[in-house]
């Protein structure tokens, strides 16, 4: 029985716990999700200053000054940003000031630079009328002390972590990014360089997960190989229950595979394991279920099979644990330059295919060909999966659902 | 003199040298790219396999089977995935076989085993027809030994790790992450939580360069704070210089701003430091100069010019240098849903906006309001760039290019 992917997935989504926040050091906090809102200690800027090099007046000096009748102002002082203000600016008067230099007591208005020349003597010309208010940023332009900057569940993006260092935070209450564990199991594995022996194939799903991971934003921990041998698997599997978030397996979870790993999974999971078809092309095969709290993923075997039901579950799931509102791949309605041909068979087949922004303000998607599940070279092509619904597939230049990995 | 944003990044551009390649472990390598082409040194899969669990056979045998009247097979062995087939298949014959084990000699098809039933004293009954090749993976299906996998210049992303992992690469010669050296100077600057005395403010430039970096590939180095004084900047500048690949500096490029830092690169550099006016708003002014070999990037002091200034110049530069051959954010034509109104000024403004795709497959923007170059906050929330050309704006359902930041 064939359940359909939002169905399967819904059943993951619902069963993978939240993580338990801790503080981080804004250097270590990029993309990861704030657990409580972040309100303002402080005004900023703390102080009134000035958006531009010039001089600080009163605004009423400045009345009717143009260049052939410019206004002539003494210059009391020097303000340089990091300065504290020291002399007031009496009327008749200007204070030369750098941008980011708080506004001296007295002055309400900046005349720019450009707007004045020196006079020798200790004397600027200001050649325009300028209103109160002019270049200056008030205090609390940006911020208000008080204000909640970030709510919740914000996801930290660069400038968020410039708000933080401005209002003084040095770390952040987030979820941390999860702690995940990939095993590969199977006797036909070798990896590295390591000479083939007949019927031995080398380890790409493990090398790929760790990366799709880190693309995904969390910690990748690699248990290694297990043979297939329950106490190999057993003894991985326990490994990576005792230090991770979740353990992302692949291989042996199709119908009528050795059942190694099934016998292990059921054993630990008491049972809990769901053993899943899911209606979808490639990927149909899916294991899961929490063992001790945490989520174990049981993927298929093959190398493409495997990278899209990571896509499809294991990806997801790992940005809910970690609090993002955003858990999918950003989607758009793409336009099939060349059409994506299939026949029914009750699926949703998940094509690799290139993505690329037209002139139109469309993305337009091409199939990379060699859809097999075990093509991992056409897959390495492909930026998008289109979502091409069961039937007779899609026209050239008609629309499908399309997710955009990168872009 | 202002000079266009194109003519600065070509500038900018032509000066920035290539790194030089080395290997790096495939643990390390994704996001690199490739410095030489690979080649496959064997086959992927290396022998003929099998695709699915079931029987190999002789397509010959199953000739005219039916659930009614199956072919009646001797089984003669069972071979899983890692095993070499030692038996050869005869005539009359099968063997059980596992998902990705080798094909027996003799055989030439598997039957899956939904269309089989075994038949107590060695034998399996086969209820269809097969032809030959049925399930069967062709040694050199998806790699053949010789083939180019990958060009130079692969950025690299999972799959093609995984695919470096199916030939046995444990390595692969890339151009490494630039590392990057992060300089901020002002008196007027202060960290972390320390109390604010009048007139100082807290850097928030440094954390979110540092950030922008990581975001981007780069290994950020961060140099610390520089008072106004050129002591200061001299020595942490040669430090940069010392263990970097490029130096980014901000604040101190404005005209008029104090000179410190002028000086000390136009001393470093031997008068080679270009201080330009872009016509871009915000981030007008820009330094730039290659410095010992090393470029320097002298960005704007406000937090959102020094975020921008980034975007348009240091990431594509440092991108380039790291062998990227898209140097640029992902460029849509958007719907602006609000219009984007502007005042002429001879620049092109870079308005911070939130991009989604909507349900025509078209990106639609709105700007995020408070597009002051100093309201991080609400550049915060910005998730792309609309490139506004000098002019009226844009109307309220007019399109405009848009550069999508994260999405």
């Amino acid at each position: 029985m064939m359940i359909p992917l939002e169905e399967a997935r819904r059943l993951v989504l619902d069963a993978c716990p939240l993580l338990e926040p801790g503080p981080v050091p804004l250097s270590e906090a990029l993309g990861c999700v704030t657990a409580e809102a972040v309100v303002a200690t402080e005004a900023v800027p703390p102080f009134a200053n000035t958006a531009m090099d010039g001089y600080a007046v009163r605004a009423a000096d400045t009345a009717g000054a143009t260049p052939e009748a410019p206004a002539r102002l003494a210059v009391v002082g020097t303000l340089a940003a990091g300065q504290a203000p020291l002399e007031p600016v009496g009327p008749g008067q200007a204070v030369r000031i750098m941008t980011g230099a708080p506004l001296p007591e007295g002055a309400d208005a900046v005349v720019m630079v450009e707007l004045t020349r020196e006079d020798g003597a200790g004397a600027v010309l200001v050649t325009a009328e300028v209103p109160p208010g002019n270049h200056i940023r008030p205090a609390g332009d940006d911020l208000q002390a008080g204000q909640e900057v970030l709510p919740a569940g914000t996801e930290l993006r660069p400038a968020h972590l410039g708000v933080l260092a401005s209002l003084g935070y040095s770390q952040v209450l987030v979820r941390p990014r999860p702690r995940v564990g990939v095993l590969s199991t199977g006797d036909e594995l070798v990896e590295g360089g390591e000479k083939l022996r007949p019927g031995q194939i080398r380890d790409s799903n493990r090398p790929t997960l760790l990366a799709l991971l880190r693309d995904s934003g969390c910690d990748g921990v690699d248990l290694g190989r297990a043979k297939d041998a329950e106490g190999d698997i057993e003894e991985a599997l326990e490994r990576g229950l005792d230090i991770c978030d979740a353990v992302i397996t692949s291989g042996g979870v199709s119908v009528g595979d050795y059942d190694y790993t099934k016998a292990v999974l059921d054993r630990l999971s008491e049972g809990a394991m769901h053993w899943l078809q899911v209606a979808i092309k490639p990927a149909k095969p899916l294991a899961f279920g929490v063992v001790r709290g945490t989520p174990v993923f049981g993927l298929p075997g093959n190398p493409v099979s495997s990278m899209v039901s990571f896509e499809c579950f294991a990806r997801p799931a790992l940005r809910a644990m970690a609090g993002h509102h955003h858990l999918h791949r950003p989607e758009v309605m793409a336009v099939a330059d060349d059409g994506l041909p299939r026949r029914p068979d009750g699926k949703l087949h998940l094509d690799r295919v290139t993505a690329e922004a037209g002139a139109d303000g469309r993305f337009h998607i091409r199939s990379v060909g060699g859809q097999g599940s075990h093509q991992l070279l056409a897959t390495a092509r492909a930026n998008a999966l289109a979502l091409v619904p069961d039937g007779p597939g899609i026209p050239r230049g008609g629309t499908v659902r399309t997710l955009l990995l990168h872009v």
